[in-house]
């Protein structure tokens, strides 16, 4: 890849032009001109090499700073050549730039770089070297709007130190707000540039000034973007399923495959010219050789037969052909030929492709499961796309020990012609799914993404489970900014951008989950925490603490109201700790006292541990029917083993997420409320 | 509290006397004398207004940096006597301070403050404001010897600024080393001094220099420091209980206590003088009754009465008291001087107590359940001491679902006699205990805990989860350096230093005592996955980077052996992903390679996830099998649900720890690799 810099006098000119300060700076080719020219300037100066064959003036001292009076500037001028001339003789001197001292400000750093996936991006920090050191940065994929860029400002810690911290005035926000803008709108309006960086910009009480700054040009990061073919959610409707690999023999794939759908209430046709019966029902030599329409093909043969089984899904007008197969794109060249013939021929008929080398779909509510998967999905609001089998096989067999069900499972496989965004898209439409969840390694299409689910989130919650952020890190850590942001910044500043709550693990994602299906996103971060356990009124509240939740305090009404039905030893405070003695009716009054005054918190999380006393059950049915009264967040924590059991199914079925250990609520929490924050 | 505080040239005097540099300066009181001061120090200098009515030197511009030359000098010091008679007419002028103005160079941060539970600290790190509001600081409890102080500098982020970072030439790490340890033994050597700051301490490439500093003294904090009288581990084994305030009423805590009693197989003794017999066993009216010897007594009847049974007791020769009862220094000044009284009595017979308001004791390899939960904990390695009885109920509930066993449950209570570190010294001694678990909401004794866990971390692991540090470190923000560090630093640091394991949440707790338990101590950080399934090889990866774990790069010699026996789609690097094909055969495989050459790698991590293939009990023997062939950590990870449950039971009696989510698995190991680093 070929790469041009742009610095130096280029570099401020570019600046100059959309309307950032630069310093004031010309050309001196004489010690005279250099003195005539600070006349204009006035001092202090700093002098700089100008030579086409010097890249490194460091190398040869070519920077001289603080000259303050006629009498330095001429020596430091004689300085200058004589050292330069010394060192390098061989270098042409164009002459000496004479540039104004700016004077001392807050230094920070605005920087740009190309990502793989999203494009363009700004960070922002502070600059010098400890920016480098302590990472104190915010990312954004452009364009962003003005909002985001203030929220970007007031995002990284050094903020204190635009804000005026201690003694210090305060800086120039909206100086540097108009400056990201700027430099946003340069870096986007020059496709050729892939990266950018101004540092130090100085930031004043009033005005700012960029001191320094490059732009690299290099060679335009090929696109991955996907021509987009809409699908319609009829395909996960289908009413007439083939299998092309059925078999009897219990070994092969096609049999667990045929086996998976035998609870299909539609047609379902083996398709294996060896057998008149496969699993009780009637074989077909071929595809076409089915009397009847068939919707959707699950294809289970070696990849060399898998063109001619398109050929025939195109003749008998199928919708959707899910490829189990492997050997295509993953396995090598001649596989990826392969691939590109069958997604020709299928275009050619518009037969849209599941993989190949995908281990199928499931969609519970219909009874469909095209997977060689050992157990079926149960039915549920959780919508998964997965770049991983692997991942769906794990997840699967967990969810129906935990009770987890879903709308509908995609393993998304190479995707040939059906692109990951465009599950998204299908998964956005589809009324079963409550909560799209994803599991990526990689994103090609990062611009549609980013439109999408932008567009989906509002409505419908994404949750997003990042994988390989730090392997997919390391080899984008090309640049400067770019190695300083880190491509899994770059991932989480996207999600963020767009709606999606990341999670960190399986589990994360579907406790996440579990809050967005069962209570939407919180008005706010005010929560209060109501328990019978000492214990956990101190845990939570660190967790509350260390997750961003506010513990809001008790209005002087609602303590009174406490005082009169809570025992004298309870705390007295938020979190409500009421005593180990405590019943399901004393729950129930503190849960009456809180549906009184519904203003002042956002969120209860109720912490129920094991007691002699209350019985789980009932205490879960007082929290389903305190936030069937509330339009506010409820959320319980029932940590514990057999004797907190029998609550759970009360509160799952009332909507209310549980969870069994209090740290896993105030995490999965704490995300959402950061990415409601965004929205 | 009376506080003095000793800044300026007392604070100098102070540093000089321990070696530490500090500029030249002397007082001038008239202007010629500065003149012939500065011939003696030297330009630049800076003039500092001195006077004893003068507190805020900043309020009246009293201080004039950048002084280079006699003109200057002489305007700056007319300039500086006038305005400070302008603004303070009344203010007495003892003259200017001249002072040697130091070099730029790199500024740092010492300080130290008094926690409360563990006594002087001391805190490194970068100067300046941003210290404040990016927290980059190591803190450690004094004494500390040389080499955790280097291990202080080393450890923030910060680091690589001394280190020489970029263009910038390192620092003299010798020069701030040896200033650390003259400033903690100032501190140290200075009972009257709470806290300190040196800010900054400039260090250069080649010695170092403290410009600023103030020393605070208060009224020395009250030491809680109890008195130790040991205890033998013969309270762990009774030989015969009784039962006060036993009762056949179900309702009743006495009754809950007796029948969980009734399976230790010692003399059990019922003490009622309502009732001849109680659950079958022969009823005393009092414990003085009992024909034969008792050596253990628990508590349940209402506060007031408690005195008389102590004195009971002390007749009787009983070892320990485990008074269940509440109303003591809990709630309020009545039940101060009660549990006063009860301590009295005790100490004068030889009476241990435990409690009060304790849950009470388990000692499941004795069959012994003094308490008044609903179940009993089973046997096993870990000894769990909390200072919250909810806690235990939660515990020992959520313990038996998961076939998680103790070897001693102990409910602290009030600790009125029998305190939290005496319980750590004597499950130190106990046989059965193999690691120690403690819930911490307030340490008394820091210091006694502190060389005491010291002292048994090396032979026993001791892990805490310490609550309440936000609520604390709220009220423990009363300086500048304490406010900087945090209580909860402190906690962590002093965990550190006594080789303590931190754990956030009860289940991680958990986890690393299996870890432990199971395994011990790595060698090192050096891990190896070995896998079947790609997005666990992915995922796990990010894990590792997050958590501290060095992914090692295969060697030659092992990256060959492994393609002889693997397929040819074999991820060829680590994390090994062996594909989804694998059955236990091939985990067996490249686990004899792993033996083979167990010198590149310190931890193994097997992810076995849900396939068709690999049977999981077969794999669970296998790395069970691997495990006993090595003296490394083998870990395991089983996501999924029912299809991997048959490999759990497998893996835990063989002793390799094992995870159902692999980010726990990775997030547990970081724990225990920082712990380690400290041994």
């Amino acid at each position: 890849m070929t790469e041009r810099v742009t610095s130096g006098r280029d570099a401020y000119t570019l600046l100059r032009d959309c309307g950032i300060r630069v310093p004031k700076e010309e050309l001196a080719t004489t010690e005279e001109e250099a003195v005539d020219i600070v006349h204009r300037i006035g001092y202090p100066v700093v002098l700089k090499i100008d030579s086409p064959d010097i890249i490194h003036k460091s190398d040869v001292s070519g920077v001289v700073l603080g000259i303050r009076d006629e009498e330095g500037l001429r020596r430091a001028y004689a300085d200058l050549i004589a050292r330069v001339r010394d060192l390098r003789p061989d270098a042409g001197i164009t002459g000496v730039r004479i540039e104004e001292e700016a004077q001392a400000g807050l230094e920070l750093l605005i920087g740009g770089t190309t990502d793989p996936a999203f494009g363009k991006t700004i960070t922002f920090g502070l600059g010098g070297k400890l920016v480098e050191i302590l990472r104190d940065t915010a990312v954004r994929v452009l364009p962003v709007p003005e909002t985001e860029i203030r929220s970007m400002i007031r995002e990284i810690r050094g903020y204190h130190l635009i804000q005026g911290f201690r003694d210090e005035p305060p800086r120039d926000e909206e100086a540097l707000v108009s400056v990201m803008k700027g430099a946003s709108n340069l870096f986007l309006d020059h496709p050729e540039f892939t990266e950018f960086d101004i540092n130090p910009l100085i930031l004043y009480e009033k005005g700012s000034i960029a001191v320094d700054a490059r732009f690299v040009a290099g060679e335009e990061r090929v696109s991955m973007e996907q021509k987009c073919r809409p699908l319609t959610s009829s395909m996960l409707n289908p009413n007439a399923i083939a299998v092309v690999g059925s078999t009897p023999d219990q070994s092969k794939i096609g049999y667990t495959i045929t086996r998976n759908l035998l609870s299909f209430p539609g047609a379902l046709y083996p398709v294996n010219p060896k057998h008149d019966q496969i699993l009780g029902r009637k074989s077909f030599s071929r595809i076409t050789d089915i009397p009847d329409p068939v919707d959707m093909v699950v294809i289970a043969v070696p990849a060399k037969v898998v063109p001619s089984i398109i050929h025939d899904c195109v003749e008998k007008g199928v919708l959707t052909a899910v490829i189990i197969s492997f050997g295509f794109r993953e396995s090598g060249e001649e596989g990826r030929r392969l691939e590109e013939e069958i997604v020709s021929i299928a275009q050619s008929g518009g037969v849209r492709i599941v993989g190949p080398n995908s281990l199928g779909i499931m969609v519970p509510p219909k009874q469909i499961n095209t997977t060689f998967n050992n157990n079926s999905a149960i039915p549920g609001p959780f919508g998964f796309i997965s770049q991983s089998g692997a991942l769906i096989t794990t997840i699967v067999d967990w969810s129906v020990f935990e009770d987890i069900g879903f709308s509908a499972v995609i393993s998304a496989g190479n995707q040939s012609d059906i692109g990951f965004v465009d599950y998204i898209d299908l998964l956005a439409d589809d009324e079963e799914t409550k909560v799209i969840i994803l599991y990526i390694e990689e994103i090609r299409e990062g611009r549609r993404f980013l439109e999408t689910v932008s567009r989906i989130s509002w409505h419908k919650p994404v949750i997003a489970i990042k994988a390989g952020s730090s392997r997919i890190g390391r080899a984008a850590a090309a640049s400067h900014t770019g190695s300083l942001a880190g491509d899994y910044q770059t991932y989480r500043a996207a999600f963020r951008q767009a709606g999606v709550v990341p999670a960190d693990s399986i589990r994360s994602a579907f406790q996440i989950g579990g809050i967005l299906s069962g209570q939407g996103y919180p008005g706010g971060k005010r929560a209060v925490i109501v328990t019978s356990a000492g214990g956990f009124a101190v845990l939570s509240s660190d967790y509350a603490e260390r997750n961003g939740i506010d513990l809001v305090p008790l209005p002087q009404s609602v303590h009174t109201a406490m005082d009169l039905i809570l025992p004298p030893g309870w705390s007295g405070r938020n979190p409500i700790d009421m005593i180990g003695d405590s019943t399901a009716g004393r729950f129930a009054r503190v849960f009456d006292i809180l549906l009184q005054d519904q203003s002042f918190w956002d969120i209860a999380v109720i912490i129920s541990a094991p007691t002699a006393i209350a019985d789980p059950k009932q205490v879960a049915l007082e929290i389903v029917r305190f936030s069937e009264h509330t339009k506010n967040m409820v959320l319980a924590a029932f940590p514990g083993g057999d004797s907190v059991r029998p609550g759970i199914p009360v509160l799952r079925r009332g909507g209310v997420p549980v969870f069994s250990e209090v740290e896993d609520l105030f995490r999965s929490i704490g995300e959402v409320i950061l990415a409601t924050k965004k929205r």
